[in-house]
């Protein structure tokens, strides 16, 4: 495995490689979440490359940014046992100038959800997912389907963009609880890990009155806050899959999302219907 | 000569060209100008596609988007008699969809000179470039230096997004006169036109004054706004070619630009010392 820190060496490998190459970007910390893109990854392409880099742009000021958990060396050997091809550990100076072009979100859909108490927050994603396309140049690129509006978005650009990468959105790795895998998950205290599971219950239980034939979008929005008494709730909103607002559900073009405090962790789920 | 008008169309030409491309955008109203960037691609490409799209994400408010001149049937004749291999003339529907993701340029270097007049001007400017880049995939792309401060955004887009293409900028062409060509010179009457001559006249004036061993730049710019003085001055400033402001000059690595009305017409010219 090629573990490549400049642009120089991630190009080296790049040229290497002469087939199909799947791509998982991550701010590592990886877990059983990531584990789970890269073996996709793995099986649908001839070489694999994954990125971990904590990406600075994607930050607000005040959030976690310097609390971020950092794990090198348990990520490389993770991506090693995985069958990882190369592993591109940029620093800050490899992947920002000063004074830089950037690309913005569409001012619609970007400020919705994580928008409103994240504005720029995906400025700084798609930014620095255009950079890492195009220096990777990757045939299929793998992102979870937790962070729906991110990959909502990555799809956008794809498409604003013209960009020649499949985007391939994967399902949600889950504890047996019901907790969704986040390397944010490493915050919350035995307690707090115990409160944060009324996220998934809420979504579970909307799934449950779904299947019942509940259609009305607010109806189980109530019913999931109900459920969400013991969290700080900063959303719970159903859309379809393109998140626009829907006002009852199509059972197969429905997203239903929720985030929360729980302590000072700001956690996200969702479940695709 | 290939006309693409779809995305299918141009991928469809694009896909056939099995050797080096030189790229052209323009948007139309093709002009001397245009031809030496053409015939520049000609020689240092195997093969040449040319664009001709009049950018609405490049226009402000109240700026000159209906007027701009169209003349489409000319174009295309320019083109086959330049031996250009293939032209993309997409409509607005083909490059813009709603609620899109875009590109904005530099907060810093994107609001001096033009971006003082034009606010967002380089973010509509660099978003079409970055889409064009993206589906003619050149191997070159050329730009007139008359629009200095447009071939450096791109520039710096290229170096900040990784982008495979290499920027050729080239030199302005001018009428006898010393009139920079521009599309915007269809607008001037006969008397605007003698008018228009300041700005090559004040260019040639700061040439001849640095020539002479002045290196001050505001000794060169005040005598500069004497030749301007019958022309409404947005700005002359004289640069370095990262468009930094400099005390003095130093040759080699100086630009000297000036925007002006005459009459109700906008124009720029500027000179690479």
């Amino acid at each position: 495995m090629v573990i490549a820190r400049t642009l120089h060496e991630l190009r080296e490998l790049r040229q290497k490689m002469n087939g199909t190459v799947g791509f998982v970007p991550t701010m590592g910390a990886l877990h059983e979440g990531h584990l789970s893109l890269i073996k996709r990854a793995k099986m649908e392409n001839e070489y694999v490359i994954v990125s971990t880099f904590v990406n600075p742009t994607q930050f607000l000021p005040g959030e976690d940014l310097d609390a971020y958990p950092r794990k090198e060396k348990a990520d490389l050997e993770i991506c090693r046992l995985a069958g990882v091809d190369g592993v591109f550990v940029p620093t800050e100076q490899v992947m920002y100038g000063e004074d830089e072009s950037y690309l913005c979100a569409p001012r619609i859909r970007s400020y919705t959800l994580e928008g409103i108490k994240r504005p720029g927050h995906f400025d700084g994603v798609l930014t620095v997912v255009m950079k890492l396309f195009n220096l990777v140049k990757p045939t299929k690129a793998y992102f979870g389907k937790k962070d729906a509006q991110q990959v909502m978005m990555i799809s956008q650009m794809v498409k604003d963009f013209f960009l020649d990468v499949e985007i391939v959105p994967c399902d949600t790795v889950r504890e047996k609880s019901g907790l969704a895998l986040s390397s944010r998950n490493a915050y919350l205290s035995a307690e707090e890990k115990e409160r944060a599971l009324a996220l998934s219950k809420s979504l579970h239980h909307a799934i449950k009155l779904i299947k019942n034939g509940e259609r009305d979008t607010d109806v189980i929005e109530s019913e999931m806050l109900k459920i969400l008494n013991d969290v700080d709730v900063e959303y719970v909103a159903i859309k379809d899959r393109l998140l626009n607002e829907v006002p009852s559900i199509t059972v197969g073009d429905t997203v239903i999302l929720v985030a929360a405090r729980v302590g000072s962790t700001r956690l996200i789920d969702n479940m695709w219907i």
